[in-house]
């Protein structure tokens, strides 16, 4: 398959998804913030700070899934019927963030669940960057989708 | 050191930089996007439809840049003086993104070249998902900055 | 009842309102601003002036409507059918806000209907605060709802 | 004093602040959202939801002063020093937001801080509106302001 | 017919279309920008810079069409289906913009396709001014629409 | 002169103004709406409605001057000073805007100004479209601009 965000001439535009069925579109990205142990000891560990890292984060990334289509140029602008953002450690200096939305409309929310996972991890990143500059995103991914017509996705 | 963005009992703050020197501050970032070679070709190699998934994913890193103080929660509003991002092939399959933003201001802008690199990754990302899902958004990291109090950094 | 934007671990969610049914919704909200009779007298009484403070606020407030769910972490994003915001005195030195927003959608607008009342009044705010600084802003309430299937409100 | 967002002929105009000496300034505001004692305990209570209302609030509120600009018609847009938003129980029933903004700049931030209180109270309304549909956001006014040419304020 | 935008009293409000019949509209607008003929071969003319002043002209029209909500203060919020943006000649000095803009919606999309040649406008004046800053923007006008209740329109 | 936002390979950029001094920047751009004599005076004639049309379209065109670093890709985001719109008749069927924009700053405004004045101009179109879709708007252009490097500019 080409790329359907160029027409035939190779020149950007938004697809028509006037003719697409509405249904019901779920997609759940995630992705790792790597950091020093202690980094994550600072955000997880003490029982004052306890939360506000992750509830910031948590909140940047739901706010962020709603500002998709005004991001990525070619993204159609949509309601979205929930997005949810969880963050939680899963080893030493790593941080996992898992986005999952759903919208009942005509195109599907990955890039949604992408951004949300995306913006959260740098609010982690900005949050924590007076303590360790070398934190490093990655692992960025769509992990699951369904509802398209293009049929069910898991990696 | 601990996190500035949390006041003594814990609380989200945006830090006050209102004592901090107005001075000359650059920071790099980059970020890597790994996809099937066959994708990377479809964006590289077509004589037509050339540069136009690399411009789009430019336009949106640079405005992008310009949102960060809106995306990121405790970020502060800044003028630029200068956003560039530049995306270009370093592997099969391996699309490399490197953005660089100044300011002559009292914080630094290592948030808004992150959000760069992040915002043009999830545009090529989108442009190209039809044709590859596995896509995979890593490696986003400060390659380097200048200009504040710290003392410079290189990655 | 508890509170449904928090998931039994206390973190913040968008609620998902994929199973609700679309239905047309209503909400009226309103508010006061309090400020001296004489600053009252500037935005209503002279000839020249009239008017002005007052269509200003109301398009300020028909404008933050449709920025809600921006605005608000966990509000859902939302096409709306209609915002009408009115500005009148209704006493020395109190002028009354009110607004109504409706949608044909899954979830209510009273949340657009009360940051429409909060922006029209921070705008007369701004308007007259080199005259009164000492205006107060209160009473900003739901005054009714309908079309949701919690049943209809009124105050 | 008149209006000085009107020009002579009544027309609104954003103040030329061009002559205005660039200042240190700073402005704090608060608002008190009044709710059934039983939905206060709701937020601040129980040991697991614990914080996450007042957390969400602090920041909508906190990104609220960022976008007062694009807000209020006739604001400036400012880039700001500082925002802390502030929320705690300050009686049965009564929820109090205060907010304090700073700034090096040619204008005042009042509006930005009556801005983070009323979005910081309209998000309490968005979380608990489930549980209380009665409550009421009121008392949202100027504390103190300082650094500007017209002299400190104290309420 | 008088002016829908206002109520019997003058007053600017956001006309009700929650009885208007959800149906597929499309709207086509075109606009033009003149400069000096040596210009515009600064834009198309060189092997070099080919096209990336159309491409960016293209992406930031189709990011204001999704904005058009925004800007326009009594346009109602919309999810669109598809829009596109095509510059190019259409003489000496003469650059030509039409977008195309469809939604399965209540209402129509001609601000939107206007709204999207305007900014493509201002953003090829805004990357050719150090060149040329005698730019006309003209003839910005609606050239068809269709599906609305009030039928077909062609110029 | 060469295109200023394009790099030596053609590829977008915003350019960096970090060495430029700050200094008072003014610019005043104008544009024309042409409709039917008689939509003319459905704004301008009738006592009721006097004005509301010319002040939304105002406050549009104010906002939207604050918003032209979001919507023109490569412009640098700034702080403005002030801000005027200006509407009225100039002839049968001929409603001319002009809009004064200035900043102490690096880099000029013409470009808030333009969008300033095609803003208001799509949002007279928009309130009017209901009586007149043969509205066109052109004209639009820089009148005058002071205070860069380049020197005072006056068409």
């Amino acid at each position: 398959p080409g790329l359907t965000h160029l027409d035939a001439a190779g020149r950007a535009r938004m697809v028509d998804v006037g003719e697409k069925p509405v249904t019901r579109r779920v997609a759940v990205a995630s992705g790792v913030v790597s950091m020093k142990p202690e980094t994550l000891e600072l955000i997880t560990g003490g029982r004052i700070a306890k939360g506000d890292v992750l509830a910031t984060a948590r909140i940047a990334g739901i706010m962020a899934a709603k500002k998709t289509g005004e991001l990525i140029p070619l993204c159609h602008p949509l309601g979205l019927d929930s997005v949810t953002v969880d963050l939680g450690p899963t080893g030493p200096g790593t941080l996992t963030i898992t986005a999952t939305v759903s919208v009942t409309g005509k195109t599907g929310v990955e890039m949604e669940a992408l951004t949300a996972v995306s913006v959260a991890a740098l609010t982690v990143y900005d949050m924590c960057k007076a303590a360790d500059k070398d934190m490093v995103i990655g692992d960025v991914r769509l992990e699951a989708k369904s509802g398209g017509r293009s049929g069910d996705y898991r990696r």
